[in-house]
């Protein structure tokens, strides 16, 4: 990319975002697992951009917090002018700065770097229009802005829906929003535009018909441009994420079951041959190697599972979960911060939290390393080949010694050297007889309670 | 509604539904967790009728057992005469009733009250037709009898599809059978009705085109009613109420990450920014409040959760639990009649029945409560701010004083009082090497019996 | 079936399935729980054929694996010589065979036994056909082979797409493939064709349009010939596989709240009244009886569930269960190889592995059976009406009588008597005002800690 031109981002998230119904800004929501705005920072970030500017309204602190550390700035647009004088607010954050800008939105996050490559490489291309339009060409024009241009994309007229002509109605081709333009013009345009219509608003688009010059419009596909104005819209931006991403799982070597009934997070990495059974929901930072089968009604976050390891189902895996080769995790078991080594099994009803469970180590069923006080958490080390009978509660800092066992039951507060049994555990007593004369007692209780 | 005329409302119920194959009435099939009947008297109750009668044939005791305390009355259809004869069987229970009569039926149960409402509007109109049809104009016209109307809507003609010419045919407005009629008119309708006709039935639409007076038809969008004949239509009613809820969530400011995924309850209440995760069901009687998150894989009945409050994975609610501010309930974790107060956590693989868990108290994983002795059920009371370790057994009646520590592996007899300590703890044994020798012991036990 | 000739059947299974980027056989990739290729053979079962060839390429053993047992055989073809090469490779396999064959391919796993019949019994037609050719009309024919053919479906013209002429793409009849030939015939035919094209491959189409004969086709519906070459098409066919036996589960009697989100196996029996709530997963060998209600979230595999039993929510249960009628297995309870007789409940929390439950018994929430030693798993025997406590822990070999007690937090070594009440529990200590002193210590270490 280093013969490209020097890029700035402005993305524009000014909007009011009332029809979410929510204290939480738009451009914040989250489609798979990230926020809208962070998609298409990330989407920016792979151009190198010099320069990128986040223009804001109500809800500046949420914003500013969420883009700390992105190397974004935020510009602010006190008053909802239109997008063109939003634009115009850039301008200091922009002092300096000499090659191409881009004009994206916050609320429209699934474009791709390589629609943007293709706005910036228009813009540089010998007939050097002065701005590229992207264009689209949705199921339902309904009511969006239409783009007329020549047969090389040179842009006779944009032209609002509610200002087009019959004919200019019947054009498919309509206006993005998105708009890639040359540092040089950019302000220069925007002086130019005025505020003459209903609303009393600057509009960008009305820079590329300003005379003295020609645009060009290029054209991507409608899913890349959705925009997301309510949660219903949000809910479609999602599913056509999901739908892309089970796609290329499955084009990667992924078996999907069922593939409506997976949902995946932006930066979930699975490899071949990997299973997913229906009913399985990937947070964020998961890792799959190959030949890993995920059965149904697990949920992953933060894991990373080498090859051959088995999970589920009602696998619960979160933050800092290792599963190593060939490890199983099975039905209702929780795994938190902590590694199990190759071959290592917890297949029932455990929690296993700030732990490292040693290869071949058999965790029973309903066994919990108690790694919490109400103030710190504590660790607990299993060794190799160990075998922590069912029921046990292993009281961190914990210990237990390679190919110890752990008697079922055992509430372990000491450490288990290796190879030894740990038993703790109190007498076994039988009352004869007492179960029977219990029954009639609250059989009887309960008679009289009725009467 | 003062201004309205006395209404009364006769919903047929007498097909024998065979097509369902179910030992269950039909009109007892419950649609969003609540029997199709029970949706319909519902949607009549907000009418505010003065009768109402429900039309049975096979079945009654059952039907009758769920329409108890609604105010519907039945009537019985002995012979399955058709849907004329089936109203004529209201004839009893309507004596002395004067005003309008709207005829439904249990098996269309997704129709408005604002529909219904309509119906009766255009009924007590200045042109003042005699009965009012309830129209619509389905994907398939298919089969359905057509309506032919002016301009108006005062009906020239309705015909069942076999007898259409072409023309009629080429009609899309279809009867759904749902009708509004003045009681003073209705019976004396149904006697001139025949049942000259390949099935020797009487057919209430005949009603309409009998000489002496014009009736008319609104239309209605034909989701509205839709009719149940068999499971695979029960699913679809079932799935456009589901839809229609999902939207109608969303609207009010509620995230739903995957909505195909997520299953309402007829009553269920949701706040402002609550997030819904793929995968949840609600049952029936659910309450969430503003800023509720529920991750995937949660089910929820009968429950009241408070603001802020974090709701699973794989979190289970039933009857009588309710979650205060900011209160957690996370995996594996199942909560019954038991209020957790403010900030208060259980995370992991837990039974909280017949509990009440003082404000910021911390349930340790796998900790239950024992609230059953085979006969009765006992209270919990877990004061505020105490610590239950891990894999601990509280015996109700129990007491848990406020701040007290109940260490890892307890079961819990007698009452702890507040700040202090409980342990209930055996020494722990270790033999050391015993496991070693356990080891080779299996392993020639095992060679020997292969051998 | 004994009036139909003798019956051989070739299954084509020798592509490479590069597509598929899988270590594991393409027509061993499963649908519904089983294999493509045993799909097919259970199919073709159902027709009695002497002689079952499967025509393999690479990944030979793995397909050997697979059908042993199944009565087929492999015939190996070494080079990617088409398709008509592929079924020559059978010659052997075949030899002394007389009778009729068959042709499928391994990747089109969901063609009906009735739809082979109907092929079969138009190749023994008395015009004779000497190939019986499987046509279909897809909703997008694009770049199939078309089937030019009378109206008596005598084949016209066979024809690749690509050498079609404009009005032979208009026809809509496709050629899936699947073919019928009199064993008489069949490697006479095949050697008369060439591989005189572009790929130098011999077709097996080519048979078809050889002179001196005529072949006929009949039509079946296009997703009984769908094939599989990516898991993309593997997504699909499960999907179609799935979708139709919802239908048929509901045809039969069975409530399907949300038919979408509930996976059936290929071998899945269920009764009338069965009701299965969202989110439901049928691995292979389960049988469910009337009146059983299947809760939300319960993944179920080689299970047995009798009459009017409650399963679920988030109910696990594993190859061996058996829930007696009226039995009750709920929220986050694991069962392995056990059996529950009549109203025994197993509602919270448990693993119940290698055990007997007697009618009527009460499982308490967070009970273990312990079955396994790491080397040997054992049997665990509860009486009628015996009550285990919460948080128990059974270890095996273990007896609990007959309506004996066992108290909660239990671990239960030696055999309990009928009637008797089983303790095994220390003394409860209580360190008055000891919490509270932590809790000082506890912060002034984390007040340190940060200071």
């Amino acid at each position: 990319m280093t013969a490209h031109r020097p890029l700035a981002v402005i993305i524009l998230a000014a909007g009011q975002g009332t029809r979410m119904k929510s204290g939480l800004h738009k451009v914040l929501h989250p489609v798979a697992g990230r926020p809208m705005l962070l998609h298409l920072l990330a989407s920016v970030g792979t151009l190198e951009p010099e320069r990128q500017v986040v223009v804001v309204g109500a809800g500046r602190d949420q914003v500013e917090r969420a883009v700390a550390g992105t190397g974004a700035v935020i510009a602010v647009q006190d008053r909802q002018l239109g997008t063109g004088h939003a634009v115009a607010q850039a301008h200091d954050a922009l002092a300096g700065f000499a090659g191409d800008v881009l004009i994206l939105y916050g609320d429209v996050p699934l474009v791709r770097p390589e629609t943007m490559r293709a706005m910036l490489d228009r813009l540089s291309r010998g007939d050097e229009p002065r701005a590229v339009v992207l264009g689209f060409r949705p199921d339902d024009a309904a009511a969006y802005g239409r783009v007329v241009a020549d047969g090389q994309g040179i842009i006779e007229k944009m032209v609002e829906y509610k200002d087009a002509s019959e004919a200019e109605r019947a054009v498919t081709l309509c206006n993005s929003g998105l708009m890639a333009v040359r540092s040089t013009d950019l302000f220069v345009l925007l002086d130019r535009i005025g505020n003459d219509n209903a609303a009393g608003e600057y509009y960008l688009p009305d820079i590329v018909m300003l005379p003295g010059g020609q645009s060009a419009v290029i054209e991507t596909e409608a899913w890349e441009v959705a925009g997301v104005n309510s949660r219903i819209e949000l809910a479609g931006v999602e599913a056509m994420w999901q739908a892309r991403r089970r796609l290329d799982a499955m084009r990667e070597g992924v078996t999907l079951i069922a593939p409506d009934t997976v949902f995946f997070s932006h930066d979930t990495v699975l490899g071949r041959d990997v299973v997913v059974e229906p009913n399985v929901v990937f947070g964020p930072g998961v890792t799959v190697s190959d030949d890993v089968t995920i059965h149904a009604f697990s949920h992953l976050e933060g894991a990373r599972i080498e090859s051959g390891a088995e999970i589920g189902p009602y696998a619960r895996l979160r933050p800092g979960a290792e599963i190593g080769r060939k490890a199983k995790v099975g039905n209702f078991v929780e795994v938190k911060k902590s590694r199990l080594e190759e071959g290592a099994k917890a297949n029932h009803l455990s929690y296993i939290g700030d732990a490292h469970v040693g290869a071949g180590a058999n965790i029973g069923a309903g066994t919990i390393t108690c790694n919490y006080d109400g103030f710190l958490k504590y660790r607990t080390e299993i060794g190799a080949g160990a075998f922590i009978g069912s029921n046990s509660a292993l009281v961190a800092p914990a210990s237990i010694g390679a190919g110890a066992i752990v008697a079922a039951g055992s509430v372990v507060t000491k450490p288990v050297e290796a190879d030894a049994l740990c038993l703790v555990r109190p007498e076994q007593v039988e009352k004869p007889g007492w179960a029977a004369r219990f029954r009639e007692t609250m059989k009887a209780k309960k008679a009289a309670a009725k009467a």
